[in-house]
């Protein structure tokens, strides 16, 4: 998808939301363990309740994986799901030597349908670019994290003052473009955004750690938007568990809905 | 496999060979295309030509998920197929938020046998600590790389005159012990492998650019060598394309034998 679509998406539906498809089996309603593939059969239903409020999923490759082979044919199945018009973000955190990222990168772009993968940077260069030489495909690169650990090395400072999200963010831009480039930046460091945004005006920004994991959403647009949006921001667990129970998939889309109609407040300002 | 296991195995062994399973279908022999998993196949003749001379396989999992389903097939029958006296690596660079590097390490330790995963630092803490929960498991932690990427971020240098790859060795060091943290340090880079020593004289180092990508075996052992080894030197295209065609197999074995040859003479080094 390139970013005039990603942008038209944003406006129709009125929201920059991204669900994360985060499933792991302790957490799936009963009535659906009795399917041949469960974890399938739970995100289907997260689709089919919130595709209308969201502009983009993210199944993060760690919860298929850990099924091993039968994970991998549930991740493959979930991603032909999505439907055509939302951005399909492989939550994949890779990065390796040349040859080895560009056959993750044929992994994500040509064998699976998705849109974008999160990259790692400690490898530089040569480990980011193969993921940018895929015509309307996307990396989305580590930036500053949300998560705890964030402040072991993100915040590791130079000479200039400049610490190492600030680096990795203002030297990975000039790899790619904001047709091909984007960044991770955590929802829970919302005074970071605007720092950030002073690097990169006009790229997207994916925003992870609004809902359980912290953050709010005002804050994070009030310093993250720019004219286009530039933000998709994500929900897992706050949606794909907002529910238990036979009607899961109901609570999922009235919290997606929730955080839609927030949005979409939000993104009138920007039309003003 | 334990520590004390590992360096049982280099001793009988005289080997600290590390085989790197980095197969691409374009290099797979003719002949063994007929089969119904030709990477397999190539994968079953490599390691029973080279397993009496290395004490670790290393597979890195790109090269298999680039096929999809079927390739997380042939990873896993891979992995299942490396003789059990020998040390298997996923070479997968993961690293994520604390669940989701939960879920990584289940794949890598629980659903399949592996001994080790390597992984990203980048995230800090919360995401190297869940791989270093599993009794006999380990995680091998990006310090300084081989590739020309390397330096774009891993030698950002604080105000202690630190670089990051510096820094990230010393801090992982206290989160784990020496008999379940190793560290990845690039083999291009034999001069810096003696300034890593002084940080960690103990752990054991996974050292990858021997061969195709460059760095002398010998230099490497000088400058990181302990008492106990301490180093696993990885060598991929070098042994698995060291030959073509019908007797692939042959030349991969006597390419082994030559260099499990030259760790034995430094073996002895450390016998005296």
């Amino acid at each position: 998808m390139t970013r005039k679509e990603l942008i038209e998406q944003i406006y129709k539906k009125q929201s920059f939301l991204c669900v994360g498809l985060d499933p792991v089996m302790e957490k799936i309603p009963s009535h659906l363990m009795t399917f041949e593939d469960p974890i399938f059969e739970f995100n289907k239903r997260i689709i089919d309740a919130t595709a209308e409020y969201a502009v983009a999923f993210k199944p993060n490759t760690a919860f298929y994986e850990a099924q091993g082979v039968k994970g991998w044919a549930t991740l493959e199945k979930t991603i032909n799901y999505i439907p055509k018009d939302c951005f399909v973000i492989a939550d994949a955190k890779r990065g390796d030597i040349g040859n080895t990222s560009t056959a993750y990168a044929k992994t994500f772009f040509e064998t699976l349908p998705c849109d974008a993968v999160t990259v790692a940077p400690y490898m530089g260069k040569d480990s980011v670019q193969p993921f940018l030489q895929f015509e309307g495909k996307w990396a989305i690169v580590l930036g500053l994290t949300s998560n705890e650990g964030a402040s072991d090395f993100q915040y590791h400072t130079n000479l200039e003052d400049e610490p190492l999200f600030a680096k990795v963010i203002e030297t990975v831009k000039s790899w790619g473009t904001t047709e091909n480039l984007m960044f991770v930046v955590g929802a829970t460091r919302a005074e970071q955004l605007a720092q950030i945004r002073k690097i990169v005006p006009h790229h997207f920004l994916l925003v992870p750690g609004v809902g359980a994991q912290g953050g709010s959403l005002e804050e994070v647009f009030n310093a993250g938007a720019t004219k286009e949006c530039g933000l998709l921001v994500n929900a897992s667990r706050a949606i794909i568990y907002a529910g238990t129970g036979n009607e899961f998939e109901i609570s999922a889309k009235k919290e997606a809905l929730n955080i839609q109609s927030e949005m979409a407040l939000y993104l009138q300002r920007l039309m003003r």
